[in-house]
């Protein structure tokens, strides 16, 4: 029942994450019986993105400048560093810490078994960047997996090395969570990450 | 934090039903960091589609071609002709029934009120089809609403000023729910539509 051309297009939608055959359908319709000029829209919205973004220059999140919107900015500061594993953490941190510094994007995480090592993670263009001098304070976000803690501790030695200071986003419980459901990892390191209460913890 | 063209991207992809912002934000990082080439192909198929997709000669359902791949079939039984009101009823019925006639899809249902009269249903064209001599009953599978009960009561006097036989689909109540949730129209209906059991309709 479905064109030649519409057959494709049911299954190229099927490469966008959480599409199944039945959102494809929906999507395929609904382009095309209800917003042409949106498809349209974002038919080349697709290409030019495929065709331009790449990598920025100085912390290696997507966009088709040489410097990202980030970078480029006169009003972050200068000498923060935060080193996340991909976009997505930026993005979440972003959205929802009013931290103010910048990033730098690892696109991954050490893990030799899988050919990932320190090259592919722009470590020595991360080390370039220590040796710049306006860094004070490199923040590591890596995830809280065996892979990104060994990455995490290679990326402090960097900034030691260089005697800048290196800390670590707190593991622990998440915030809203019960207690009795957290595992015995993050509950050990909730109880090793204490912090002593007193008038200036409060938030 | 987004650079100008991923930003248009994320609104681009916003288009699509049942997508909002964040999982227009998984979609573009998935395309950009995993599947540029499925993002290709999904940019290339939308706009050629879009290009040149419209609707059958014979049927109005969507295609590419002058006549849709059903219109086209030699296989399909000529002389029944199912109407219902948009593609997305034919695909249903065509993934669920054994029907192996005909369609005619009126891209809509009867609202005078919205402007939506005979023209925009292509009841000339479905008349003229009546008068071509194939077609020796027509199924009207209209929703069971008042402008779709509207609508296939016009279409059953064109079929019957042709001497043409008509029928409309059962509506009654859904397999597999349950009775006392079922709205007062619907068992009205059920009521009144229910049929003599004997050996030929068990199924």
């Amino acid at each position: 029942m479905w064109s030649p051309l519409l057959r494709e297009l049911l299954q190229a939608f099927r490469v966008l994450p959480g599409v199944g055959p039945r959102s494809a359908q929906r999507m395929v319709l609904h382009l095309m019986l209800h917003n042409r000029t949106g498809g349209e829209r974002l038919g080349h919205a697709l290409l030019a993105a495929l065709e331009q973004v790449g990598l920025c220059d100085q912390c290696r999140m997507l966009t088709e400048e040489r410097l990202c919107p980030l970078c480029a900015s006169t009003e972050r500061d200068q000498s923060l560093l935060c080193v996340v594993e991909n976009p997505a953490d930026l993005i979440a941190i972003e959205q929802s810490v009013g931290y103010r510094g910048l990033y730098f994007v690892l696109m991954g995480r050490l893990s030799p078994l899988n050919g990932v090592g320190p090259t592919e993670l722009g470590l020595e263009k991360l080390a370039a960047r220590l040796d710049g001098g306006d860094i004070r304070e490199v923040i590591l976000a890596t995830s809280p997996t065996m892979e990104g803690i060994a990455t995490s501790d290679a990326i402090s030695m960097l900034a030691s090395s260089r005697g800048i200071a290196a800390s670590r986003i707190a593991f622990g419980v998440p915030v809203g969570s019960e207690l009795e459901f957290s595992d015995s990892g993050t509950l050990r390191h909730a109880f090793a990450g204490r912090a002593a209460l007193g008038k200036d913890t409060a938030s």
